[in-house]
């Protein structure tokens, strides 16, 4: 990646698409006997999206897979920004840009997969989970310590709000936010 | 956490209030095309509530999710105290000490993410698992080297039986107690 | 435990008792909306157990839960001693041994959690998977590298069989036996 | 195994077949109360494999297990070459050899387990996810860092194109190929 922001650039970052299969996914699928299909998500990333949505940052879900459990997720966290059955990530950021008014040098795409790369490549900051297959690891500006599906988004999520000077634990700790508090999780 | 008790400090420890997505749970969710919703517990921590709950220790549910599983966590734990869509931890706290006349000095909370900290903050104990957000980790008194649904809730009650002089191998070794072992499991 | 056999000793073993969950599963229970539970297997156990049955080993299954799932596991494995909702895993072991006519000295129970200590102090034999609790860790005669529910019943008798000279590879790549062998698997 | 080929050697693979449990899975199986029977594959497996067909590679699916989600899976993948219920699978892949008109010292054999040991032993190339059994560690010719159901695949397809010379991560970052990807995931 051209990108390698160093951290206080995080600061800049307004929007951040993300892949699901792998990213809020531990990259698994269950199948059942009649074609059923589930998927792991985990609430360490959903506490992530909602404290960084309390902070004004948009997300995208850009998927290259058609599966209902996108949209349930995109409902249960009110993100409106949806793409699923996508062959061009690239492209899709670029709508989510247009749709949202931000720019693509405060865009970040969080991927694991060389299909996620032209996304990478294009967005002002790329994020990839620890578990991301190598080609991607290599070209992301931002490496997980975690895992997909087990709190990489999080991860990441913490660090640009910390770029912020924003202290999550303080949220909470505060009397009146914590009764304020809107979503709170776990 | 002001209070970082000293291992002898368990023994007053009357109470444990458990958050439960990321603490009784790997912090998973598994979701399928119906809107179903699954969770994974686990028979460590159950045998650990159980063991507790012989030596007089009463448990509370405070789970920040609506979720029907914690009903069924508490029914098969006979655990009355449940808190569920919960905004305000310590408040539910407060509560828990009010119904079992228990202060909080002699109450622990066991959390995971930041939504916990409240509640951790005016507990006598607090505890985390190893999987818990930095926040988290930094602010429990204790914290498991198991993650969260895979045991960490029974290292916890482990210290706080063995602090108490309680060693849980001889109750099963014992000829007699073996037999009158109510729930019996795993 | 007093009985810590020698590695020869592992030839006397003509039958193996298996605690349920947290030794052929990983201890997880997965719970869904209307109260279904569901439990993971492992093939290589499967294949672990097929092995030891064809070197005439008899298996009993020995679980504290009362699971519709014990049975299918015996069902699939030709496992004709089932014990479910056990409260005594000692009162149990001796059953299985008088069925079948093994004495305890040839008899293995492995086990996880305190609850199957009274049963592996009786045993000949006793064994557990690595993610046992401390207090069966500390018992067990062999504690294999594997966790419960990923292959260690499998590396349980992967040893046995060792013990006895039987390389379960050549029962596999001589030409006849790889036609006759029933229930192969994986 | 007699062929411990050199990573140059790769480039004349024209053919992978693969186990499925604890090859494409994590060698797992759920089990729910009606006998229902769940498994999970992954993406990276999913997307490794498209990628080797777009190279030319063909593919079969060899399970001991006689699953509708061995069928499922070939079915999403396009694989035509299915044995279930497979008992010899050495005789499986001549049958895929015969069928493909690829010899055997062109074709890969993938497995976890000793009863895959026939197959691996006749194919020119073996290969294992990190997570198979002793015997077949120390079988195969090219041993995964990854385990089953969690990348191995797409590390042994990742490995072969590398052999090739093909960049999977070019194949998506060329603005044209990107848009004709067919089968994009994740």
């Amino acid at each position: 990646m051209g990108s390698t922001p160093s951290n206080s650039d995080f600061t800049r970052i307004r929007g951040i698409a993300l892949d699901v299969d792998g990213v809020l996914t531990d990259g698994g699928v269950w199948w059942g006997p009649g074609g059923e299909e589930w998927k792991r998500f985990c609430f360490a990333d959903i506490m992530g999206i909602s404290l960084a949505q309390r902070a004004g940052i948009e997300f995208a879900l850009v998927s290259g897979e058609d599966s209902p459990l996108v949209d349930r997720f995109a409902v249960k966290m009110h993100i409106r920004h949806v793409f699923k059955g996508c062959r061009d990530k690239a492209a899709a950021l670029l709508e989510f840009s247009a749709a949202t008014d931000i720019p693509l040098r405060e865009l970040c795409f969080m991927g694991d997969d060389v299909n996620d790369l032209p996304a990478m490549k294009i967005a002002g900051f790329s994020a990839a989970p620890a578990s991301a297959v190598a080609a991607v690891l290599e070209s992301a500006g931002f490496v997980a310590k975690k895992a997909g599906g087990n709190g990489a988004v999080r991860e990441w999520v913490d660090a640009i709000l910390a770029a912020r000077g924003i202290d999550c634990k303080e949220l909470f700790l505060k009397p009146r936010v914590s009764e304020a508090a809107a979503g709170g999780r776990g």
